[in-house]
């Protein structure tokens, strides 16, 4: 899919992505910039590195300081560049040449956690989503920790981020998609909305949950069968449901 | 539920519970022992403490200096002691007494991240589950990361530690659970295998999987339809799905 253009370096700095499979990954996606590896001598050895990429041969304590404390690095960093920006308008025609399929898409109204992100990421390609669509400024940027979250998603999962999520709903009501909101106080289950078309999947931030401006870009507000014990659940096992929920339909 | 007794105080020090929902639900649950609450005022006052817990005024940085880094600890830390154990047989027993309600038991293999367990437990009480079992040395210790991502459901979600866990789930499928393993390799799909009787669902650690003895001690092993793109899904995102389609089968 085409991308973007992101130019400079970006203002926390580049993202440093950690551990064997976060790293190899990053390394075999054809659109993405690894500026730089550090590692252990047995790991880089292991490893089909690109000749022109700079390597820093490193010990086990250099690399447990370039990440975050505890963060299981096994042996290798790398600092990369983030990836360009997918456009909604080139997601949206993905989804159109690929009717039949019906693959949904999710889209996040504020969902900070780096963890929870990379997690839904992941769960998005497990259930073969179209991609996810986030607020540009609430929402996390690529960092090790949401590229260990993903298990390797975040390089091939389309990501758009784009600037007015209400515009963006409303983009994707016109190609065709039945936007369902995820809340706790609706009155139809998630089961019941679902119906045969395609979906857009909207889920709000843990604690505050959806925006009222995105609950009234949905065409209906779902919730999923609850305990009454508990208010909510962890937005990424939510997420999971749903594209579970759409998958077994 | 009846529990066992714990003595001394354990090998790593008494668990530290931060954030206001996880304090507030320790302080509601008159199974728990807290020992110590360290706070600023203003949180402080707005809590109904009771006279006899040790309180220590404190300032932002000395909480932070209390728990990992960049845990959000809202202005209050508690050290509790870990609740008592609960015996499996007793957790059976509560699941005869509620015969029509057929609620699931999950059972963890060797999942050991503290989110993980605490996000189960959190799904495992939305879901209304019976209980969670775990095999006590490879499961983690009560903490505040596992209290804080449990949001609450640490509290009275039953958890049953066993020694082994083979003859757990011999014991479990005595008292009428259809036992599932979930394990990507699996022909039949979870919506077909989970069948009308009480389930006991079985999960293993990422990466591993469930372990060959595990899976000797299932009744049938599932998987949940993905796509082959990713290999497996996040631990506590698999548990919510499996418990979600025992919720709506």
């Amino acid at each position: 899919m085409k991308r973007g253009h992101r130019t400079g370096k970006p203002k926390g700095g580049f993202p440093r992505f950690y551990g064997r499979h976060a790293v190899t990954a990053a390394l075999a996606n054809p659109d993405r910039v690894v500026r730089k590896i550090w590692g252990v001598r047995e790991v880089l050895n292991a490893l089909d590195l690109p000749p022109v990429l700079p390597i820093v041969y490193s010990d086990v304590a250099d690399l447990g300081r370039m990440v975050p404390a505890d963060a299981p690095h096994q042996g290798i960093v790398a600092e990369v560049e983030a990836l360009d920006d997918v456009w909604l308008g080139d997601l949206l025609e993905e989804g159109a040449r690929d009717e039949a399929a019906k693959r949904p898409i999710l889209v996040l109204d504020q969902v900070t956690d780096p963890h929870n992100v990379g997690a839904i990421l992941r769960s998005a390609a497990a259930f073969d989503a179209l991609g996810i669509v986030t607020q540009d400024r609430h929402a996390p940027a690529e960092s090790g920790v949401l590229a260990r979250a993903a298990s390797g998603a975040l390089e091939f999962m389309p990501w758009v981020r784009v600037v007015n999520l209400s515009r963006a709903l409303d983009e994707i009501a016109e190609a065709g998609y039945w936007r369902i909101g995820l809340d706790g106080s609706a009155d139809t289950t998630l089961g019941e909305a679902i119906g045969e078309s395609r979906v857009a999947l909207v889920l709000g931030a843990e604690g505050d949950g959806l925006r009222h401006n995105s609950i009234a870009h949905c065409d209906i507000i779902a919730r999923l069968p609850m305990s009454p014990r508990m208010e909510s659940l962890n937005v990424s096992n939510a997420a999971a449901i749903a594209l579970y929920a759409c998958m077994t339909r």
